[in-house]
């Protein structure tokens, strides 16, 4: 199967009007109900169970085989209409949310990729190629860490006995939760690259909603660090215990939370650094703490500024705890994003399908991580940002505009149904 | 039953040698084993019920009686020669310990308030007043809330029935932990004050050790205070959401317990302040914390210091949260210490035995709450300060030098005499 050029898009197809795919959408967000209108459906729970059985229910409704792999990643296929072993074109996201988790974040993602099946089954489109909509297990990382674990697996890039063996804050493992919910299948992984992968995601920044415009093509991504950071000092007694003889490892852990606010304030729009969790320990009243345990993540839109940004974060760690009297390990370090590249040709073609559907869009970097990252490193990639209202994610008032999000979901049809050749 | 005089305790028996004292440390010792050489008796758990069941008999060996009330407390009687109706002279303190506990903070005081009657008998000392050795239940604070909760509800400042609701992290209620172990107890409480109140405890900090003392007499107790704030923000993506976007509730947390580190060494040895406890939610990573809630601690040599601190606190709360668009909530406001007297003849007494014995001590202030703080409120009290090695507590490595904590114990001996009379 050779690739299929713009030109030989004969037919366009009448837009697809969002009905049905809003309707989906509603109907996801009834599952895990979290401080309306919020969800929450952390990886491998109950409620991602309920999503995972209705996304397949609807799959089979639109005709779609099921496959499932060893980590849980669900692809729904509609066959090709040439050769069925061609690689497919992929395009999906992932079901599962944040602890604080929105509406749209993901499942917007993997349903418009369902959406553009339904789309050319309406209007009788075949392709060349086989079309799969997926969905990747555990993106957030909210409890099984790493994030983007399924699709890490798929590529290659992580051990299925690494993820499969990882534990929830609970001590439950991957691998046991994935079997009790049902979803542990027999695919191989890594898996086998697809043609081409598509994701359309909300953009989880305002920069679409502020500016006017309905689509951002990514062209790069922020490269991110991060790491949890041991910090050791000594019990004491909260009143009766000199100032001058604290060894306080969470007052040495609130210095290095401001001092990563610093430096992930120090490069504007270029820079992001949160403290994401903090253990102390004993953490009870009347005793100061012996141990801090700080997970951090810091971002910078060029891998140069990152490198820059790992240094201030060294000097900081090193002066507090020299300072405090603390010793310090690092634990748990990794890093994405360095060395992304999302494919040009993709990338054009979406922006000619965009012009000639009158959809305003811009380039831009992601600063967030996708399951995109890792298809990127094995197959020609694109992602589409599509605005959220007022930027606000991870969080339960999480919401978008239907009129602004459909321009993008047609533009992903259109570059899907060219991909996977007409 | 009236008072007597230091000059008619005529005969000065030969001093304690503390054998069986420091044997029976080393047996306590071996209850609630943590951290090598450190123990753990939280308040109602098991180790905590193996303590107070080998206190118990030790008690019963020696031939006291056993009384314990509605919240635990536990008074072991020596009767008095004269008039079994007379107020007793208690001496004691408490046997449960902080998570990171050492092996002396509270079960000296217990111990040596036992090693006094068991010299009493060995000297066939009668005394006109009853002598009871008391445990107080749950002084820490470390399990349940507040700290001294047996004490204050003896005293009258607590109501029983909210000391028996309190419930502990896993929602465990003190009245059934109480029952749990054995030792809800039928006295009734508030207890009748008694005729004094005694409580050797080691010093918990590092003047007496360092300026190579080996008593400190009780004069005064710092004022502390302490609080829950809950700081309020928005959750969002710690990778999507530009800085300027962010309304970071640990942030707030980390700046509050820096300005309460700064606030803490502005007094030099007058001031202390600690925060406790952090509690950050959703603490996950991938996402910004959306509320922190935080405990916190701060004392001062005088009442107009403690003023002035809270003052500060209140400023620096006001300017993070305004600073970072964070909103806050003070809970659980709690304080101690205020206009705390000690009786200065119990105090006189003291320092004439400490001549007379050769003990070298100091009056100081007690920086550190303890069950004599409320004991104080009802009946005429002295807390008595014993060197600890380089003033660590609160911690495994909590030590004394029994040579120099033995002088103490014999002052005590001698002022728990003079007290219930010879």
């Amino acid at each position: 199967v050779k690739p299929v050029s713009a030109a030989e898009v004969i037919t366009a197809p009448p837009a697809i009007d969002g009905t049905h795919l809003w309707g989906s959408l509603e109907a996801a967000a009834e599952i895990g109900p979290w401080r309306a209108p919020g969800v929450q459906r952390l990886a491998l729970s109950d409620a991602d169970r309920q999503m995972r059985d209705a996304f397949c229910g609807w799959c089979e409704n639109a005709g779609l085989a099921l496959r499932v792999d060893r980590v849980g990643n669900i692809f729904a296929r509609r066959p090709g209409a040439v050769d069925e072993t061609a690689d497919p074109v992929m395009v999906g996201s992932h079901l599962d949310t944040q602890v604080a988790g929105g509406r749209y974040d993901g499942v917007l993602g993997v349903l418009a990729g369902l959406e553009v099946v339904r789309w050319l089954d309406k209007h009788e489109l075949s392709t060349c190629r086989p079309v799969e909509v997926v969905s990747w297990s555990n993106e957030e990382g909210a409890r099984f860490r790493p994030s983007m674990l399924g699709s890490a697996v798929f590529a290659g890039a992580l051990d299925q006995e690494v993820a499969l063996g990882q534990t929830d804050e609970d001590g439950l493992r991957f691998a046991d939760e994935l079997d009790r919910i049902g979803y542990a299948g027999s695919a191989e992984v890594p898996g086998r690259p697809p043609h081409a992968y598509f994701e359309l995601h909300i953009e989880q920044s305002d920069s679409l909603d502020r500016n006017g415009l309905d689509l951002g093509i990514v062209t790069s991504a922020y490269a991110a660090r991060g790491m949890t950071v041991r910090l050791r000092g000594r019990t004491a007694h909260a009143g009766a215990t000199p100032m001058r003889r604290r060894e306080d490892p969470l007052v040495g852990a609130a210095e290095l939370i401001s001092a990563l606010d610093v430096i992930g304030r120090s490069g504007g729009e270029e820079t992001r650094a949160t403290a994401t969790r903090l253990q102390a320990w004993p953490n009870r009243t009347g005793i100061t703490a012996g141990e801090a345990v700080l997970t951090l993540d810091y971002r910078h839109a060029t891998p140069d500024g990152l490198t820059r940004m790992t240094g201030e974060l060294e000097r900081a760690l090193d002066e507090i705890c020299a300072r405090r009297g603390l010793s310090f390990a690092r634990e748990e370090e990794w890093e994405f994003g360095q060395d992304i590249s999302f494919n040009p040709a993709l990338a054009a073609a979406a922006r000619r399908h965009a012009a000639r559907l009158d959809v305003a869009t811009t380039d831009m970097p992601s600063s967030a991580g996708h399951d995109a990252y890792w298809l990127a490193t094995i197959a020609p990639t694109l992602i589409l940002f599509v605005p959220c209202v007022d930027g606000i994610t991870h969080n339960e008032h999480e919401a978008i505009d239907p009129e602004r999000v459909l321009p993008g979901v047609n533009v992903l049809a259109a570059s899907v149904l060219e991909a996977a050749g007409q």
